[in-house]
C-alpha cells in the first residue's frame, strides 16, 4: 500500500502555539487587551429583537448596513469602507490585495505579531527595521524607493506609543509607489490629535484599519474595517469575494451597526478606560516602574530591580492575568491591559505584596 | 510625483460580480439553496439568554465547544473535527493547508463554482474532468497516480445527483498519495446510505466538508466544519491560526451548538423539504420537465420545449427567483430552491402560467 504520500503536499508552516487562556471565571484577565467594560446596551436590544427566522439567508455579502453605518459616523462614502472577519481578516485580506511587489514590504521590529506571519504564509518578502531606544519608531527607516509596501500601528502594540500625524504624513510623502497601511486598532484610546482616517482622501496609497475588539468591546463578534479609496476598497472586496463571500455573519452586522450609533455610550467608556489608564500608571510609577506614555488600552513597563518574567508569575500564581514577552529588547517589560478601577486597585495591591512594598 | 505607481502591487484577480440578491422582501426567493425554515427554537432562547458583556471577551480560538458538540453527535473525537467562517473559509483552509503539489489537483467541470476561483488565488494547478451525459461523476476520470488532489462534491451541485458510497471508496483506493476531499454540503437530503463520514477512520486521507447553511437554516451565521483523522485537523488549525486566531465569533459558536444539540427538529425539517421536493419535482415532470433525481434540496430540471433562460425571466418578472447558470452543457437547465409546499405552488403555477397550460 502506497498511503501516507499525501504528507508531501502538506502545507510547510510552523503550528501556532497559542496563548495561554485562562479557563476560570474566577480570574482577572489583562492579557489581551480586551475592554473592560460591556459593548452598547443596545446589543441587548437587536438580541431581543433578532428573528432567528432571518438566519437561514446568507448575510449580505459586504456586511453593507454595517459599512453604511461606519462610512456615515466618519462622513465618508460607502465606497471607502470594507467590513470583514474581525481586523486580522481585514489586514491578512489588505496584504494579499496590495502587497504583491518582489521589493520587500517594510515594518518595525517590535509590533504586531501577524505581520511576519502573514508574510511566511502569503510569501511576501519583508524587511524589519527597529525601532528606536525609547521604542518610538523613526519614520526615516521607513522611507523608501525600494519598499514593496510599509505597515505599522499607530499607536503601537506592546509599546503603547503614538507617533504623530505629522510622522504619517512624512511616511506617507518618502512611499508614493507603495501601499501605507496605518493599523488605527487602538487609536481611540489616544488623542484625537494622532487620527489619520481623513487622509485617506490626500493620500490615495493609504489605508487605514482598525477594529471593534478593544474600543467597541466587541472581540467575541470578530469585526472589523478598513478606510481607503474607493479604488483600493474595490481590490479588498474582490480578494474577499475569491476567498469568501459572505465573511461577516448577520448578528454581527446588526450588532455591530447598534454599537456604531451608540456614540454616547461609546465616548463614555473611553473616558473611563483612559482615567483608569492615568491612575495605573501613576500608581506603577509611585513603585518605581519605568511606565511608557500609553495612548492605548494598556500599558507597557518596566521595573529596574524586580525581573518582568517575576513579576509575571507570581500575578499569575494569584490569579491576575497579564502578558510577558520573551523576546528581545522587551523581556523585562510588562504588557497590561486596562480594566477596571477595582481590577486595578488588586493587580497593583499584589503587586505591592510581591516587591514587598 | 511619482504617485500611483503602487498600482502595479494590486493583486491580479478578475472581480466576483455577485449574483443577484433582491432586495424587496416581497419575493419568493429559491435562488440559493438557502433552508425554507427557521433553525431549531433553541437559538431563540440562546439569544434570549446571552450576556452582551461576553461579548468583550475573545471568541474560543478553535470554536471549541461546537467542536465538541459536532463530534459528540457524530460519535467522533473533538481532535477530528475543525470548524470555521462558513463552509468557503473551511473549503479554502483545506486548499491551502492540502494542495501543494506541484501536479494538479482534480475536479468535475460542473461543479461548486469556488474549487476554480481558490485554485486561481492559491497558485494551485488543476485540471477538470467531464461529469458524463447524465451528469454523473465518473469515479475512474479522478483515479490518478498524478494527482496533486482531489476534490468533489457529493452530492453535487448544481446537478442535484448523489454517487454511491462505493464511487467513494473507489475513488479512495485510487488517489492513497493525495488528499482527497468531499464536499458533504448537501448529505443530510440524500439517502442516509451515501454519508461517508464514517470513513475518515478507515482512509487518512480523507477530509470530508459540510456546512450550517443549508440543512441548519443558518447560512447568516456562517458556520462550515470538516471531519478528519486527527493530523489533517492539526494542519488545518495550523493554516487558522496563522490567517485568523479567531474565526467563529460567539454567538455562531453559541447558537450554532444549540442546533446541533436538536436532533429531533433537524430531522422534522429535513423530511418536510424532502416531501416537498418529491412533490414539486412530480409537479414539475407532468408539466413536460425532464427532473433530476435530487439529493439536496433542490432540483435541477430542464424543459424540452421551453427555454430555461425564458422561464427564469418569466419568473424573476413574477418575483420568484430561481437560478440559471449561462454555461456550457447546463444552459437549458434551471437550478430550483425547495421552499415551503406554498412557495412551490406558485412556483408551478406560474410555470403553467408561461406555458400556457
Amino acid at each position: 500500500m502506497s498511503g501516507q504520500l499525501w504528507r508531501k503536499n502538506l502545507i510547510n508552516i510552523t503550528p501556532y502555539v497559542a496563548g495561554e487562556q485562562p479557563k476560570s471565571d474566577d480570574i482577572i484577565k489583562l492579557n489581551a487587551n480586551e475592554n473592560a467594560y460591556p459593548p452598547s446596551p443596545r446589543v441587548r436590544e437587536i438580541l431581543d429583537s433578532y428573528k432567528p427566522e432571518d438566519m437561514r439567508r446568507y448575510p449580505s455579502a459586504d456586511a453593507g448596513p454595517l459599512r453604511e453605518a461606519l462610512a456615515k459616523r466618519a462622513g465618508l462614502s460607502v465606497e471607502n469602507v470594507f467590513v470583514s472577519n474581525g481586523s486580522d481578516d481585514v489586514l491578512a485580506t489588505a496584504f494579499r490585495a496590495f502587497f504583491n511587489s518582489d521589493k520587500p514590504i517594510v515594518y518595525p521590529d517590535i509590533t504586531y505579531s501577524f505581520y511576519p506571519v502573514w508574510c511566511e504564509l502569503l510569501k511576501i518578502p519583508s524587511r524589519t527595521v527597529p525601532v528606536g531606544e525609547d521604542f518610538h519608531i523613526d519614520a526615516k527607516s521607513l522611507y523608501g524607493e525600494g519598499n514593496g509596501g510599509v505597515v505599522f500601528a499607530n499607536p503601537n502594540a506592546p509599546t503603547s506609543l503614538a507617533e504623530s500625524r505629522e510622522f504619517v504624513r512624512d511616511v506617507l510623502e518618502h512611499n508614493r509607489d507603495c501601499i501605507v497601511i496605518v493599523d488605527q486598532t487602538y487609536v481611540d484610546f489616544a488623542d484625537k490629535g494622532i487620527d489619520c482616517l481623513d487622509m485617506i482622501n490626500e493620500y490615495d496609497n493609504l489605508l487605514i484599519t482598525h477594529t471593534f475588539s478593544k474600543s467597541r468591546s466587541m472581540a467575541g463578534m470578530r469585526i472589523g474595517e478598513a478606510y481607503g479609496n474607493a479604488e483600493l476598497i474595490k481590490y479588498m472586496l474582490a480578494v474577499k469575494d475569491s476567498y469568501n463571500s459572505y465573511p461577516v455573519n448577520r448578528l454581527s452586522i446588526e450588532t455591530g451597526v447598534a454599537s456604531v450609533q451608540d456614540e454616547e455610550y461609546f465616548q463614555d467608556t473611553l473616558k473611563k478606560i483612559i482615567n483608569t489608564r492615568q491612575s495605573t500608571a501613576e500608581a506603577l510609577k509611585g513603585l518605581g516602574f519605568e511606565v511608557l506614555d500609553s495612548s492605548t488600552n494598556f500599558l507597557f513597563a518596566a521595573h529596574p530591580k524586580f525581573g518582568a518574567k517575576d513579576i509575571f508569575e507570581y500575578l499569575r500564581d494569584k490569579g491576575i492575568y497579564i502578558r510577558y514577552f520573551n523576546k528581545p529588547r522587551i523581556d523585562n517589560y510588562l504588557r497590561i491591559t486596562i480594566g477596571t478601577d477595582d481590577e486595578m486597585s488588586q493587580m497593583i495591591a499584589q503587586i505591592k505584596a510581591f516587591m514587598g512594598a
